[in-house]
Order: C-alpha cells, then structure tokens, then sequence
C-alpha cells in the first residue's frame, strides 16, 4: 500500500459517505460523485486481526454476509495495521460508510476498549495502539481479546445461536478460550477472562508458560506434541492418525488428550454453568477421532445436576468466528438483554 | 409459633405499611395506632436459610444495620419457613414495612428467581415452594442460592467492597463458592454457577458426590479430613492443631490442601480473572496457619499478567454474608452498573 495516504473512516448514522474537507477522504470517496447516491448499505465491519493474516467480514445487522476477506502479512512495519486501513478504503468504496466497526486481536484488551493492552512479544506497535483515532474513525472501534470475539461470532450467527451459558475452546498451538456467563462474555480485571487451556489438570505436572501446573495446554496443545510423545510425532496431526491407524502407544497418548479436555470440560461446567462447550480450532479438525472419546469423557466426569447435560459442539464460524463477533461487537450484539 | 395465622407482607413505595382489609395484616400492624405515624424506616430484609438456622438482617439502602437476628429451627415440617413468617410479621411490627425482602438458601435457584429449583436430601418442601406467595408478598422476592448470596453481601459491605471480579471460597464440610466477572454475579444455565470446590487438581484422585475427579473439596473439605489423614483426624481443626504443634504428618497433610487450594485459584484466576478471592467458611479461622502458606502458592502458581497479583483475603461478614447479600438482592445492588 501507498505509505502516508491517510484514510479517513467517516461516521454518519444512515451509514452513507458525508462529504468533508479531508484530501483523503474526497479520494476514497470518489467512485461515487456527488450526484449518484453511493451504493450504500447499513453493515458492519468485523476485523480479526491474526498472527499471520486479517480475516474481515462485512455483515448487516442480522447477519447476511457481503463481503469476507483473508489478508495475509508480514509481522514487521505494523504492515497488519496499514493493510487494515487498506480493506476499510477498499469496502467503503463498494459498499459505504460502515455504520460501525469492531476489530479483535491476541492479547488482552484494555478497560476503555479502544486498544489492546498487553500482547507481548509479537505485533509489535500493537499494545495500547488506539484504533479509532489510527483510523480516524469519529465513533469509538471497540476492541476484543481475538478468543473472545471467536466466541461472540458464535453466539450471534455460529454453533451457539441463541444461547447465554457457552463456552469455547479453541485447541491448536495452545490452547484458548472463552466463556460467556448469563448472557455476559466474561472479560474480568485485566481482560484476561477465559484463559481456559491454563487449568490444572494434573498438579503433580510441569508448570506451563502461565505458571499452571500440568495444564490442560500441557495435555492437549500442540506446542507440547513432541514432549508428550517423547519425540515421536510433530503435530497432534500425526498423532491422530497413527492412533487412527491402530498404533497402541498414540492412541493412548491421544486419548490421555482427550481425558484432559472431558476433565476440564466438566471441572468448568460446575464453575460456569454452561449449555454448550464449543470446540475450535486446528485440532478440532480431527472430528469423530475427538468428539466421540470426548462426549463419553463429559459424560463420566459432569455433575449433571437435574439431569442436565452440556452439549458438546463443533465451531461453526471457523477462522472467521473473531471477525463475525467483532461485527457483532461493533453493532451492540447482547445476549444478556437480547 | 402458632399455626395457621397468614401474614401478608405489605408493599409500597415509601416503606410506610398501607391500611387493608387482611385481619392478619391490620394484626401485624397494631402497634401503631391509626393516627400515631408507624415507626417507619426504609429497610431491607435480608433472610438467609441455612442448614440449621436462619439468618437475618434488617438494613437501610446504605448497608446500615437496624437489626440481626439467627433463629434456629429443626428441619422438619417446614419449621424453617413458618420461622421466617414469624420473623418477619416481627420486624414488621417493630420497624414499620420493608422497602424489599431477599432470601436464599442452599441449592439452584429457579430461573425466574421465585424459588429454590433443586435442592435434594434436606429442607424437605423447599423446592419449588415460591416464596413471594408463601408470604403473600405483593412484590417479588428475589432468592439467591447462598454462596452467590454470600459473595454479593461481601462484595455490598465486606471484604470486597467495590469490586466487581470476585471470587468466594467457603471452606467448611464441603467446599462452596461463587464467582463476579465484570461485576455480574455468575448464576449459568441452571444456576450452578460457582460451584469452585468441584473442580480438578488430581485428575488421578477419586470422584466426588459431582463425579468431578480428585476435586478441591476432596484435598481441603471436612467432609474428607478422615479419609485424607487415614483416620487420624476427625476435624480440619484437630489437623490445624497438630500441625501448629509441629506434627510433621499433619503438617505435610495440611500443606496439601493449602497447595491443592493454591493451585485451584490460581487456575481460576485465568478463567475468571479475578482482583480479589475472598476465603470464607470455618477453615478461614485457622487464620495465618491458612493465609501465609495459601499466599505463597497463589504467587507461585499465578499468571501475573502484566504483574497484576490477585488479593487473598478473608471474609468480613461471617454467617450473615447471605443476609446481607439477599438485602443486597432484594434493594437492586448491582455492581455491574453501581
């Protein structure tokens, strides 16, 4: 992209371009002159950014989808940011004005909103970076923790439409979550809320990178594969179709795995009530392999007061769950008042 | 007390008891003669149904304190409700109408919050029964399970005054809780929330009463000392004794459970990200024996995320916390929003 073109995000409540003095500005607007009405619609525009790639989706209020995108870039140069500012040129070209706009990212998002706190170690610029005024955006963008946002999308248009008590994991790499209470997506002091991969599972195990002893990200992270299975599989890929293939030693590693998930799971229901437990993520990808051990394992460990049983459910948003639920983030989405 | 004598409870706006046709509530109200203006406060009655008594406060909307009262009762018959109208009737007497009554008691509170939904094995008749019409109260009464009651009385007038990320340990025969993220009072799907005894440190260790495999309840709940301490000890408070004495078994049993504690909350701390853990219950009076080593582990096992410790600290409002939290309950608190 063109280095020092400034955007502009402009805000009216009909979502349509107001003109304004800005250079900028007039230049983005200029597909539409000033005599045609814009091609304009009331949407939203969710943002994701990622470690690797900006996943953006624009949606109307209800959820229709308009426009989906993956960005790919280089962690350097807060390239992430400029080709953000890129793609919200690009679609207000095409579509308009957004009547609002809402973006997630990893780390843990500040009190006010407006940016990301803490985020040590990779994104460099991001950390207490102010969204709305990088943008220049006149209404506040509201910022979430990317695994919040994953879960928001999936309450509003995914797997867990229509429901209050969820929660998420999301199991690649590591393992991450959310979890949303009553309606309320749990967010807590420091924005750190939903850390659910960072629960003992074993106390008598190794202390993991947040100090948890033998954590379920221990038992279930990718990151950890090859310390798990002394070296002999690379990615919880391998392992799962070895086990699939029959071999003994994988399948018990694999299903050592899936007890630590069916074990946290129902510790975690009894904290947090849930209906549903969604399950993301790469590994998630393992389907039947996973889901199959893991009802039995709920279903042996869960309290079950009342009969009542949490449905386990696969993500439905995929890798554009934080974009759908930064869109809903942007347009006041609710469960608890819904 | 003597059976069959309805009690209406009276509403209105300004506190003062209103004049009806119900003999029983013109009975309630005969101290004040018709043209003596009754001694009227605005109050709120906080009511909570333990195991063996009931606990009751009478309290302005600031938290001051007109009245206490404990009322045991023998659990048969429903006495423990017959009590709560006469208490009632008494205070109404004496202070004129309450502004709002709040009650809670053990087990999951409806959804609607007019009852106790499920509460099996004791208080035989308090499930379903709902308490806005047992007391002929024109205004609902709100009821609350009585750990999240506990926690909201502390986090109104106790030890987490003005906080809203909270979470309440209560560690007795079993090991109860609570939790507040973003100051909203954690309930869930069927108002299990909270439950943070029946969680997993050892998932080698034998099922609770929650099917949840070697739990926190099992490693600190009294319920457990024998079995924990292979027959030594009939109480944690003879195991508390004798580690104090320098009885190295006791000592090294007691440090577990401390450990076990440690370990939970700071697994908790990631999923509820909480600014302080109040330790209530009758283990909490083992007093440093308790909180010195329990500070140790939280700080060697915590995240610490951008340096943020979360505070230990010990109940404030005893056996009244539920009173306190249903008055709480009854006149709107909410931290949320306050």
């Amino acid at each position: 992209m063109k280095k020092g073109s400034e955007f502009k995000v402009l805000s009216s409540e009909s979502g349509a371009p107001s003109a304004t003095g800005s250079k900028s500005a007039v230049r983005a607007a200029t597909p539409s002159t000033q005599n045609s009405k814009p091609k304009t619609q009331n949407y939203f525009l969710g943002l994701d950014l990622g470690g690797t790639s900006i996943k953006a989706v624009a949606v109307t209020a209800t959820g229709e989808k308009l426009r989906q995108r993956s960005v790919p870039f280089v962690d350097r140069d807060m390239e992430w940011a400029k080709k953000i500012r890129t793609l919200i040129r690009a679609w207000r070209r095409e579509l308009g004005e957004p009547a609002g706009i809402g973006l997630s990212a990893p780390g843990l998002a500040a009190k006010d909103a407006r940016s990301i706190a803490v985020m040590p170690g990779r994104l460099l610029g991001l950390e207490r970076l102010d969204w709305t005024d990088y943008l220049a955006s006149p209404r506040p963008i509201p910022i979430l923790n990317d695994a919040h946002a994953a879960l928001l999308g999936e309450v509003w248009r995914g797997a867990a439409r229509g429901l209050r008590d969820v929660m998420l994991f999301t199991l690649g790499t590591g393992v991450g979550g959310a979890a949303m209470v009553d309606g309320h997506l749990l967010r807590g002091a420091i924005g750190r809320a939903g850390h659910l991969g960072h629960i003992t599972v074993d106390w008598n195990g190794p202390r993991d990178d947040f100090n948890t002893p033998g954590s379920l990200e221990h038992f279930m992270g990718n990151k950890f594969i090859r310390e798990r299975t002394k070296g002999r599989f690379a990615s919880t890929h391998e392992l799962v179709a070895a086990a699939i293939k029959g071999d003994a030693a994988a399948k018990e590693i694999w299903d050592r795995s899936v007890r630590a998930l069916g074990c946290s799971i129902s510790s975690l229901i009894n904290v947090l009530d849930s209906d549903a437990v969604i399950i993301g993520g790469g590994i998630a990808r393992a389907g039947e392999t996973l889901f199959a051990p893991l009802e039995r394992y709920v279903r042996h460990y869960e309290w079950q007061a009342g009969g009542h049983q949490a449905r386990i459910v696969r993500a439905e948003l995929g890798d554009y769950a934080g974009a759908y639920g930064s869109a809903a983030n942007a347009l006041g989405f609710d469960p608890a008042r819904d």
